[in-house]
């Protein structure tokens, strides 16, 4: 039960089986990393330009990668999130070309968060964001025989940008390699389930993981446990919600946020590239209805709670 | 202020806007309605067999058209749900071509729910359910010549099955006909986000509305205000949860809730006829991300407050 520090100067930008491990551990060991870079060229109070050539080529580094003794293909490598804690500062922004309503936004946009009290953070005065961190990227070394790029997720987990992976849940992946070559990174401090706008709150990160491996268990891909609610932080104020209804899903989560980035800005006087990163950071996706053919439906949640002093101000 | 009874012998199984109103009422007004069928020939012990001659033709009843004097076309029809009873019986089942996994499960199978408590349900002795009702079906007619299936949602609202318009919320719709002809139905004791069985727990149900028009707000779609938390019921326990990667949501979908069955199956031994109808009365889909291409995530949530007397079983 040895507790490792994984460095982050051998962390990697592409998920490689040849790659050498950063460290070795046994099963039952705890591993904490400090990321130090939130995206390459984007720092404390940069300009949005930066964001006009962001090199997708070259993303969000990972630490790692831990080689895990014992661990084999077709076991279940179990991370247990011990602790995530966000620097001061974050970043968010729209990325040409990226984001799922890339063709409304063209032009880049950056927001810098101020993190430092370390409990929330403001997008303006009156709307204040809980910070819920977790790491976005969190994967098992895929089995092929060359680079894979790290930003699409994978049966192997990596980018699944799944908001609820804070501290105190636990995933299981399926180990692809000997070893696992489990690496993590792109850590957030807050996002809601989607990331509509391709950005969670970036910030470089201090985490801590512990991990046990499982034999016998056949696991189709990444599945977790959270151990108690989910978006307790965000509950209590209600929450006001749109709808895309189509036969696609893909153009139904488009709709839904288009709706809810006109309601948010009408409601609270932001403009859209505002709106549409607040969409990402605290509006969750849901599809409400699957099944009543032809038109099914994605619903986007908005948590009242961040307007403060704003009570319900639906329409 | 006046409150109608909206006699349900008038229920109706298309939109169409030529049908006479059941009952003309005046913004402000509530109405109060008792449906008295879920589902044709379904009746409580009924055989699994009779859902597979389910006629989607007649499918469940809707109670109205109510007229809403001086709503018009453009206008938003405000709906506040004030309360929803569901009866002491219900039953969900599966459909034959019917249902997200329809190719995974041809035959038919009932379930019949004891819902006399009034508060929970049970599946097995230690699955218990905490009832959550809502209106699956809630719309106001479109403006077409001609009658339209009342199966598939639309802008116009309908079979929308959005699990979170329980007691207290407030529906918006856009208005597309003179006086609105308002309509309601297929009631739900319990469903999950998704309903991917294609059955909420159906239950006649008793169900009381109030009516507001509103001038000057353009609407694309229903929106809705929910003023508390959630899933606050489900909540306390934690969840378990399975993913879909892949860069089409609707297989994500089917493979999320494929794992959760063969998670279910194996951990609470359950058959997977009643492990389906389970992830349709409880489990939630959500868009985990959306943006990270070309592979998105649908993550299947299961609470486990649900298991009795189980603590943890994860895995």
């Amino acid at each position: 039960m040895a507790e490792h520090v994984l460095p982050f100067d051998k962390a990697h930008t592409k998920w490689n089986k040849a790659l050498p491990p950063a460290i070795e551990i046994d099963a039952g060991d705890t591993v904490s990393c400090e990321t130090r870079s939130a995206g390459g060229r984007i720092t404390p109070g940069c300009d949005a330009a930066v964001l006009s050539s962001f090199n997708f080529d070259r993303p969000l580094p990972l630490a790692g990668p831990i080689f895990v003794r014992d661990a084999r293909p077709g076991d279940v490598l179990e991370v247990e999130i011990q602790d995530v804690r966000p620097s001061r500062w974050g970043w968010s922004g729209i990325i040409p070309g990226f984001g799922l309503l890339a063709e409304d936004f063209p032009a880049p946009y950056i927001y810098h968060w101020d993190l430092s009290n370390g409990r929330d953070t403001a997008l303006r005065e009156d709307i204040v964001i809980p910070l819920d961190p977790f790491c976005g990227n969190m994967g098992v070394c895929p089995d092929v025989p060359h680079e894979v790029p790290i930003v699409p997720p994978g049966n192997f987990g990596g980018n699944m940008d799944i908001r609820h992976l804070t501290k105190g849940a636990t995933l299981l992946l399926p180990v692809q390699v000997e070893g696992a070559l489990f690496s993590a990174g792109d850590c957030h401090a807050a996002q809601g389930d989607g990331e509509v706008g391709g950005t969670g709150i970036e910030s470089p990160t201090q985490f801590t993981l512990r991990f046990q491996v499982r034999k016998g268990i056949d696991l189709p891909g990444p599945q977790f446990l959270v151990p108690g609610p989910l978006t307790s932080k965000y509950d209590h104020a209600g929450y006001f919600a749109t709808t895309g209804v189509g036969p696609d899903l893909m153009p139904c989560a488009k709709q839904a946020i288009r709706a809810m980035i006109a309601y948010i800005t009408r409601t609270y006087r932001l403009p859209p590239e505002a709106a549409y990163v607040l969409c990402s950071i605290v509006v969750d996706l849901k599809i409400s209805e699957i099944v009543d053919a032809p038109n099914w439906i994605v619903s986007a949640y908005l948590p009242l709670s961040v307007f403060r002093g704003s009570r319900d101000r639906a329409q």
